[in-house]
Parts: structure tokens; sequence; C-alpha cells
């Protein structure tokens, strides 16, 4: 059964006004994602981040919220940074490989067709863990 | 002249006393880092998540912190979270580029060196905007 107060309502153990800024976006079948932001941002923080913001904008707000704050759980030294800073690494790796895919073509344009291609060779998926995707 | 209070005491209008937790983060010189964090997080939530950490761990983590404190301030519905989704793109981007270039490589080789090269002549540098860098 579903309570008519939201997550964060029934968190903060308080009733659940009409024009609840958090009840939109924190269901109260998902108290984890309130615990969470509450966890990193406080409850008052997150309203007044949300209350700020125009209403069309305030779901992605909440997201992005939950997001960064579940990932700053996960890894309290680094939060989403870590997810920046591998997916930096990524594209440094996909441009050398470029790189050379693109150093490789030249060499088969003068060789008349006869290089080698084993450079190229290998898998073309970039090879992103599931970590790092949203 | 450089306060002996650190920038969050200062900030906070309170004494620094000499095991302050915010104290070797958040220089006095530097008021607009810690405006960052306390504006998105609160200075309790900063301070509990550095006091949960070993010493070692402190500065990166406030490092993080005030980069995506500073990311919210500057998106206030994606904050850092935008970054990530531009650099899938990117990463996106590079996986097409290169899967592209490797066709290339099998059209060439399989003409004999006489294949065009236009599809690859463009930059070899990732269109990777200084907004979306750490």
């Amino acid at each position: 059964m579903i309570s008519g107060r939201c997550a964060a309502c029934k968190y903060l153990r308080r009733r659940c006004p009409s024009d609840c800024i958090f009840f939109p976006y924190f269901p109260p079948n998902n108290p984890e994602r309130f615990a969470s932001v509450h966890r990193i941002y406080g409850a008052s923080n997150v309203a007044k981040m949300l209350q700020q913001l125009p209403h069309h904008l305030r779901g992605e707000a909440a997201d992005t919220l939950c997001y960064e704050a579940e990932c700053r759980t996960q890894d309290c030294v680094y939060g989403c940074v870590k997810t920046i800073s591998q997916l930096h690494q990524e594209i440094n790796k996909a441009e050398c490989q470029l790189a050379k895919t693109r150093a490789e073509i030249a060499f088969i344009s003068s060789s008349g067709g006869q290089g080698r291609t084993t450079t190229t060779s290998t898998s073309t998926s970039l090879p992103i863990t599931s970590s790092t995707q949203l």
C-alpha cells in the first residue's frame, strides 16, 4: 500500500502538504531516492534548489541531484567526478586510436594498398564499462 | 593581508579552531571556494563528508565537492551531469568516426590504394569544448 505522503515527508516524519515541493519528484514507493539526496545535500538545500527553478525543469534537476548523490554515496572521495575522469580517458584513447588508424590509411595509400592492417584489427567498440554509463 | 581564519570560518563568522575541519582545504584567500560548497551542500554536510574520510583523502574530496558545486551553480538543472552527458556524446562520435575510418581502410586495401580519403581528412582532434574539461 502506498501512503499519501511523499518519500521526503515520510522520511522527515511530517505532514505532506498539498503543495509539497518534493511530492512530484520523490514518490513514496522509492524511499532510497530521497534518503540519498538528503544524506548528501540535506532536505532544505534540495527544496531550495528545486524552488528556484521553473516547474518544468524540476524533474530533471531532481534526477541529476539523485544521480550525483548516489555517485557520492558510492564513492565518498570522487563522486561522479570519477566518471568524468574515466570518460576523458576513454576519449583520449579513442583519439589515439583514430590517429593511428589515420596514419595507417596514409601508409596503405602510399604503398598502393599493400600495407598491413594489423594495427587496427582490434574491436571497434570502445571499452566503456557499464559503471561509466549514466 | 590573509587572516588566520579559514574561508569557512570567515564565511560563517566564527572563531577558527586549531583542529578546524575546513582549514586545510578552504584557504582564506579563496572565499568563493567555500561559498560555492556551502551554497549547494551546506557547511555541516561538507564537514560531515570530510570527517568520515581519512586525512589523506580529504583534499581530493574537497576538490571534487567544489567542482560539483561550481557546476551546479553554473547549471542549476543538470550540474556536472551535463558534462558526463556531453562526454558520452563525444565518445559516440569518436566511435562512429573510427568505424568510418576503418571502413575506409578496408576500401582502400581492396581497391589497391586508389580509394578516396576525403571521409577522414577532417581534423584529428576531437571537438571537446573547454567547458567539458575538468
